[in-house]
């Protein structure tokens, strides 16, 4: 029996932001192994298989679960919300790949991830450079977060912050790139983009907190760069075109 | 007669790797708008549709034609690969709207972009906060470009390289990496992820250039972090699990 083990990003959380490719993976396999939340997401393509849920923090216990069970030789799909790289089961998984020396038949499935999913309802400020920085420092020493987060700003790129809930680090985060950026550089908060929850803000680096009661787990924050501007409720990073072209529609 | 604009991300180019958002957008749609080569690889969604093409360089052509069809009562689909914010169409066209006043009903459809692609054909080396940066300097100075590699190479970001195709500005980006990094950090290069003539390398820091002819308008180069490794032909970046607990799977 040989057995399969798909790490598939479902996107942000509506159907129909995932993949062709997530949802064959899904149907395909007889096990689903997710966290909680992400097995509701997923639950109308799961019905009739085994569906394995586990809390948040247990990505150890969800990951060494969908190797067993496709070293038994099952077809299993463990789930990651947005991409399974990006701050997703997919390091993990294969990390304990290799540890264990365990040969099984996998593949990684993109998907869109929070950052791009959070910007799309933006505008389009990611149309330039940019760095995705995660704020949980579970795993992460705070400092080097931090130092990483003054880089960024240094470097001009447009900065997206994953699991911002960490209120006290966010507040040091939008400290350190205020000493770099403008007060009225635009920031957009996005709370479950593509979720029926969804709420989108955009704000400046010197008003962001007035929307920090929005800012949980499943908010993305996308910091524009020194060239960044809001229109409305958008929020555009130009790339540079205006500098060769002229931009003009006959209306 | 209301318009509709659609910028579609389509992903790297299989059909599987489309979400389902985008091939909705693109079927509702009677006119769509794409630079040649992707006008190709939607062209199983396309039949029946007034479907203008324009070649690489022509953005602002493929822009102003997308707004103006729109404007006319039309719905669009303008396509781009990947992410349309991502070095794509969404920039541009917003941009347009912006200065020109333009009111149509818009979307943005975010997709795979290359970045995750191909990094998803390499394992997880993205596994760790990373910096996304263009080496085209058409519209960037090459100056900027190269000092946001320095500050990425500085915070420890994993690396994205899109529009690796200018060799002397590659050669000068790695370099500057080089100075922080080992010479055995990995590097990923792939060439067109997910389409039929696909090709994954690995390789290092110090041995890129043994694949210098394999890059090319459709690749995307990945360099690890300092803590990233080989394992086989993939690339893992190490998130920190192993520091709080045991990776062990019965084997």
């Amino acid at each position: 029996m040989k057995g399969k083990l798909y790490i598939v990003g479902v996107g942000p959380g509506s159907p129909e932001m995932r993949t062709i490719r997530a949802v064959q993976a899904i149907k395909e396999s007889n096990v689903i192994v997710a966290y909680t939340t992400y097995a509701d997401l997923v639950k109308d393509l799961t019905d009739g298989k085994e569906v394995i849920t586990a809390r948040m923090k247990e990505e150890i216990y969800r990951a060494r679960t969908a190797l067993e069970k496709a070293m038994e030789g099952n077809v299993v799909s463990l789930i990651s919300s947005g991409d399974p790289q990006v701050y997703g089961m997919a390091g993990i998984t294969l990390e304990m790949m290799y540890k264990n020396k365990i040969q099984v038949d996998f593949e990684v499935i993109p998907g869109v991830t929070a950052g791009l999913a959070a910007a799309s309802r933006l505008g389009s400020p990611l149309s330039m450079d940019f760095a995705s920085i995660s704020l949980s420092d579970l795993l992460v020493p705070a400092e080097d977060i931090l130092f990483r987060v003054r880089k960024a700003a240094e470097a001009d790129f447009v900065i997206v912050l994953y699991n911002p809930i960490n209120k006290p680090l966010l507040e040091k985060a939008m400290k350190i790139i205020s000493e770099y950026r403008k007060p009225e550089t635009p920031v957009g908060i996005v709370k479950g983009a593509y979720r029926e929850s969804e709420e989108v803000f955009t704000t400046t680096l010197s008003n962001w907190r007035e929307y920090e009661d929005k800012i949980n787990m499943i908010t993305t924050v996308v910091v524009g760069n020194s060239r960044s501007y809001l229109w409305g409720n958008r929020i555009l990073t130009p790339r540079g075109y205006e500098r060769k072209y002229s931009l003009d529609v006959n209306t």
